[in-house]
């Protein structure tokens, strides 16, 4: 048979699970602001130039307040909360699409009461995280939305 | 404000369609053998790499059989159908992982009367596919579960 490669076949699992992905801390313990989130590595090859990875949040739970120079390709997949890009706090739903550009701010939240999860697509080579700075964080809290988005009250 | 950027959202719409994207034919017509099956491309941007499509059938539509040195990341989004992997034929459902690698024979298959999509994530930088040579196809079609998968019966 003229077949040289099998690939790989990963079942999902109850409660976006997947066989053969480990459910991982987003980031390193103490190294910037989150809560109750987690990470899985869906897809990551050399062979792709990009990853994919799965971040759920439980109810309450947020993504780091950040910005970088490289591009995040997001869409949701689980649950409904709230998004901040740049100055725009939006509702997101299932499958929603959001493009973060470089440089922008940005942060997730499952606000609603239920988990919220998301896929990110991400260059491979990419640059480390920024957190705000004081002066940053009050210039966007400025905006009562985005005040109201970062105390979780959105 | 320090907000260089805005970045986009696309909200997700009924039936596995978003603001602002467009369905597009999944090749063009005679290229190859393809049924009932079209394309969206959720994101495409060359800070990324990879772009991030969506691939729809309708029931008993199909993918083209066809193999190429890139590396493909499949998850399934919607419907429940068969995949052709290699010397595999799999069934898949929502949120199931196919990893595709260099030179293995694929396709997608919507065989349960309803539609089914999938995201595929792949290298900006790719060849062209292959089509199989009719010894090809025998030679796949000698295993019969394969032969049943390109029949549109597994």
């Amino acid at each position: 048979m003229d077949i040289e490669q099998h690939g790989s076949f990963r079942e999902s699992q109850a409660d976006y699970r997947w066989d053969g992905v480990g459910v991982h801390p987003y980031k390193e313990e103490g190294s910037a602001p989150f809560r109750a989130i987690s990470r899985q590595v869906l897809f990551a090859d050399a062979d792709m130039a990009a990853d994919l990875r799965y971040f759920e949040m439980a109810a309450g739970g947020f993504s780091t307040l950040e910005r970088h120079e490289h591009m995040h390709a997001v869409m949701i997949l689980r649950g409904h909360g709230h998004c901040l890009l740049g100055d725009a706090v939006r509702e997101v739903k299932p499958f929603d699409l959001v493009t973060i550009p470089a440089w922008a701010w940005h942060q997730f939240r499952a606000t609603r009461g239920e988990p919220m999860g998301f896929l990110c697509m991400v260059n491979q080579l990419r640059d480390k995280p920024q957190l705000p700075t004081a002066e940053q964080r009050a210039a966007l809290a400025a905006d009562p939305a985005i005040a109201a988005f970062l105390e979780g009250t959105p």
